[in-house]
């Protein structure tokens, strides 16, 4: 079985791997799609990053490179292990790839996310999503219902990160929101705030481009140039002058805070989902004076199903447009990683097909 | 009467003004006790900061230096405007000496600490407490019940400080909280967390000295050396590894601010309440992959009788030892401002008694 391997930056291998059974309490899956993710670009072009180095494997997985990525994926069930009882061959699934420890507060309180030794599916062992088959634990998987599509089956991964950013904000029907980046990150908490009832979603974008047209497709009141003149002026008149009461800053840049900083409302939430590459300039005094909270969001936990249920219904916008490329397993590196990698795109989010 | 007025930076006077009476809802009181705030000191040696200069008087008194000082202030009552119902002559009061709009988003919801106008009795105007007399609207005034004393009275303001922050960070019976910074505002958020019942307060003090001996006395469980090589074991052992829930930076320094970062638990609560003189470097990556919240708090709201009412029944500690000096109207400036301006010193909080 074909499977594509991570043995350094710029070194992307598609290897043939043996097949292998299930163990008791595993599923073994059929990779139906798995999504580009920026946290593989950094990996391809500046890694390895969160991926282990041989002298330093991974604390529970205890693997290192050379391995396979793809955490955004779905499949189809194709063989159990013993003493499966929730899934039967057939059954599609989306995949949530968090790997924790089982046993430290964060995990005994049910938010694996927090979990000092957290890591994923493809990117930390186990396999990953850019590959024929993927063997995973039964605990990962979540059934898709007839609504979802195997194809928006792998969104779900990038759109949880952002409702779990929506949530940790209280996002609700009242709410006014801005996204800061309109990458799949800040389309995903797009997505997800329209979801949980956002009375007004504005999307702050760096530059013209498709990803700026698709926050417009996927419902946003407002796109605006966060490098306007009129940015200001224009966040005032959709906020009653007020700001807005949470910012969603996707980007992990200093531009990006920045303008989430002035535009969250005194009183308001500013949540912080990017990964930063360097430090942060921060004015405290304004965080001091205008009350305002500024909090962390890492990944998510327990809220795959509420996602696909959203999906399913309707509640979010029509997520399918976010896919804006297929490309084969076989064709992945140069029509996938290198066309992210190679800088400022209009690609929203490429799904390799194995 | 004697009033001591801010003329610029260095140039404190103690000057003769006309006696006023009340308008109506005002009340005139005699002043009995002002304590000597950090900010007080800033503007002294820095100023005018926070003081409105003539050219731009503030936006609510209209008034601009020369102006009274010492917002921290206890007094009794000597006459009523018209339409006071709430006070006779002769009661004892602190002094809350928030200046609001009133018309605001944050005002009609209560919350006049976040008013964008604010100022302060004492810093921006309405006279202040470095003075014989002070005349102020009713709203203003707290009774002090028979428990506490004038000279208490005037440690509220400070105390009500620290327990806005804890209360932000819902610091409850279960809580670990670090407080960093052994100053006035510092120990007022020990008295707090102590006060609303934290099982475990560590105070994070920058060196030896009297400060230190002052946050044991007042109850907390652990001083640590900020600065010492030690900290962080020291802090692991008083945490059971985990680090503390609650983090209350009052030191407004980047030394702080780590400190609080490094100390706090994964999806604990930093709290910043120091006022800052530079920009901060924050790394991002920690609030993320921990999910802390990083929270402003500024000023108070609604919360001088509850913590009048804590005083009053002994809930904090015994906050009187607080108070290292008392200093006369006439040798304020020799005696308080001039001992505070000078750098480091073992006082918390001076007194000036009129």
């Amino acid at each position: 079985v074909r499977a594509l391997r991570f043995h350094g930056a710029g070194d992307l291998r598609l290897e043939e791997l043996d097949e292998v059974s299930p163990p008791a309490g595993w599923v073994k899956l059929r990779v139906a799609c798995c999504g580009i993710c920026g946290t593989d670009i950094h990996e391809y072009t500046n890694g390895p990053l969160i991926v282990p180095t041989p002298d330093n494997p991974h604390s529970l997985t205890h693997e290192a490179l050379p391995l396979t990525l793809g955490h955004e994926l779905s499949g189809t069930v194709v063989e159990l292990g013993d003493r499966v009882s929730g899934f039967v061959s057939g059954d599609r699934v989306a995949v949530e790839p968090t790997i924790a420890c089982g046993a430290c507060a964060a995990c005994l309180s049910g938010q694996i996310n927090r979990c000092p030794q957290k890591g994923a599916v493809g990117l930390t062992g186990w396999g990953g999503g850019y590959a024929d088959y993927v063997t995973l634990p039964e605990s990962m998987l979540h059934p898709l219902p007839d609504e979802v599509s195997l194809e928006v089956g792998a969104l779900v991964e990038p759109l949880t990160v952002g409702w779990h950013a929506a949530r940790l904000a209280n996002v609700g029907p009242d709410s006014t929101v801005l996204i800061v980046g309109a990458g799949p990150i800040g389309l995903g908490a797009l997505a997800a705030s329209k979801a949980l009832g956002a009375k007004t979603t504005v999307v702050a974008a760096r530059r013209h481009g498709a990803r700026r047209t698709m926050a417009h497709n996927l419902g946003a009141d407002a796109v605006l140039l966060s490098r306007s003149e009129d940015f200001s002026a224009s966040l005032a008149d959709l906020t009653r002058g007020l700001g807005v009461d949470v910012a969603l800053e996707t980007s992990g840049s200093q531009d990006g805070l920045d303008v989430a900083l002035r535009s969250v409302r005194i009183g308001g939430t500013l949540v912080t989902l990017g990964l930063w590459g360097e430090t942060a300039n921060i004015d405290l005094n304004a965080i001091m004076l205008r009350e305002i909270s500024l909090i962390g969001s890492r990944g998510y936990a327990n809220e795959y199903p509420a996602v696909i249920e959203a999906i399913a219904t309707g509640a979010t916008p029509d997520v399918v447009r976010m896919i804006t490329k297929r490309v084969a397993l076989s064709a992945a590196i140069e029509e996938g990683f290198e066309e992210l990698a190679n800088g400022p795109t209009d690609q929203v989010k490429i799904l390799v097909i194995p």
